[in-house]
């Protein structure tokens, strides 16, 4: 069965597809928690707990959609070390080895606790409700909308509106080709099994690179002038893309630092309060060398690159731009493991 | 057996060192070719054939030797293909996969000719006596010294001095830390079999380069004010950093086209006649990540990285030097099997 890369059911911890392309299951659990409680579960604040794993990209979107709504008193989050077995992830940071508010040692059993024998993917990000212990949903795309647009009445003060109604249809279509071509397009390089769909990958990836550092060398944003959804997707690749998806994923035209326009994008996004504060860079490189031995067998992590020139000037203030329209920055993290 | 990382004893195609640091088999058929045949060998044009791979880095040495100093008619070459399998080196891009002037398919034959049962490394390069078909040395170091010393009656007019007697300490010493750290120290990084292994020899590499890069900030070459074997062997490694050392062998704290001195220093030597026109990127990287599956298992080969990039302008004129001192440069290629 073809799983997420993430998921339970890559069997011994292989993710190569042997001679063709790598095929990502998106069939993910897909109840949502509304306002109008359509699935059964409201949005209620202190009942959810989110799943995470820093290293994940996918769980990244999560983490910082939640910082930059002010969302962390509402929802709760529950981090899972960097690697795992076949049996997917672990809360091995927490003491005991157990998360402190679900009790549970591994994200799996509260996928059991809503279906048992639960046979896909068992995946960061996911919302747990806490009362049973039961997750609600996997859905990563929905869940981060459903963040911006489902628990308004309990965003900060100064929130920005990472999804306003006017440009949904653009930030749909955006989004769109980015999952395709770059958000999944690394993992479609990094576990290709043949020469021809690696290079079909890489092609599709660069191409699509190129277009965006076209359409964000004048623009400060991906779409409109502020911070959306589509900036959040987009960043979460970009700041693996060096550490990991270069050589790991041989995604190794040119490094991102060697892409002026995107590497600039990233490094102002970097530095805007909610995004690089939810970087572990020690998390994301050791997840993807370590668990990934069908494609790096000795388990080695690298100890490059040198990641200091994150914080060199970018100059994208000259762009002009607001990055949270008439909001404001997130204040500083509450707590470091937040 | 611990064996050179071309050699034939790594046992299908193993080449890491499970739990341990990465070890050379540096024990060589170590016969010389003199003018004064102290071994039973003489110099003798057209007696002997240099056995090369355009990959490999070793052998490298001894096709930019044999071009700077014009012994293309003096020691015919026989080129193997870029990968092999664990029966080492083939003569897969000839006619009918034979060489044609000695007449085998595999490298091995050579060597088995002059010791049946061989049983260490089957490397290049080597050189071959035609008339036997034997193997008469592959210890590259004292080969490519050789070449330059021992052959001077058959050098071209205006053949550079490569290793001028009063530079002879200087350059040994040099070369043995370019080779303890460099030459070596890439393939100590990418077959470490352990986290402690890489990062010893990470950095002990990265620590050399920053050295090797002080001392070309101000000199055009390595010692004295000509290019000597000491550029030849550290240009070797240089060429195959970011296509392949890079990310198959995680020596990625920067790329070269990072460090600027060593960059610039490269280029330079590679638009020097004699070196980059021995260059096969097609085959550098083929080798390297269809070879060592234990580190590749799918064994596909990056697209990446763009090389157009070598033949930007280097500006090492400025530091003065005389490339090939009181000589001349090698006249363009032959042929372009040479």
């Amino acid at each position: 069965m073809v799983s997420d890369d993430e998921g339970l059911n890559r069997t011994g911890g292989k993710y190569v597809e042997p001679g063709g392309e790598f095929t990502r299951d998106q069939r993910y659990i897909a109840t949502r928690i509304t306002a109008d409680e359509r699935d059964g579960w409201p949005v209620e604040p202190g009942r959810y707990r989110l799943a995470v794993s820093r290293a994940c990209p996918w769980a990244n979107r999560l983490i910082i959609v939640r910082r930059l709504l002010g969302l962390e008193d509402a929802i709760s989050m529950a981090v899972a070390g960097p690697t795992h077995d076949k049996r997917s992830w672990t809360f091995d940071l927490d003491p005991d080895g157990k998360d402190p508010v679900l009790g549970i040692e591994r994200l799996a059993e509260a996928y059991f606790a809503r279906f048992p024998g639960y046979e896909r993917g068992i995946t960061v990000p996911a919302l747990v409700d806490v009362p049973t212990g039961q997750v609600v949903t996997n859905d990563y795309a929905q869940m981060s909308l459903d963040l911006t647009t489902e628990w308004t009445a309990h965003h900060r003060p100064g929130a920005p509106d990472l999804y306003p109604e006017p440009l949904r249809g653009e930030i749909d279509e955006v989004n769109e080709v980015v999952f395709a071509d770059v958000n999944n397009g690394v993992y479609r390089c990094g576990f290709a099994g043949s020469q021809e769909a690696y290079e079909k990958a890489y092609h599709r990836l660069f191409d699509r690179l190129d277009r965006l550092s076209e359409r964000l060398a004048g623009q400060r944003y991906l779409v409109g002038d502020t911070i959306t959804e589509a900036d959040v997707r987009l960043f979460t690749t970009l700041v693996r893309f060096d550490p990991v998806y270069h050589g790991h994923f041989k995604c190794n035209r040119q490094k991102l630092s060697e892409m002026p326009v995107l590497w600039a994008y990233a490094r102002d996004l970097f530095t805007t309060p909610g995004f690089g504060d939810t970087i572990d860079f020690d998390h994301i490189k050791r997840h993807y060398y370590e668990v990934h031995r069908d494609i790096n067998p000795t388990g080695v992590v690298p100890l490059g690159p040198d990641l200091s020139n994150w914080l060199t000037p970018h100059g994208r203030e000259e762009l002009g731009g607001r990055p949270f329209g008439d909001g404001t920055p997130p204040p500083p993290h509450p707590s470091p493991s937040e």
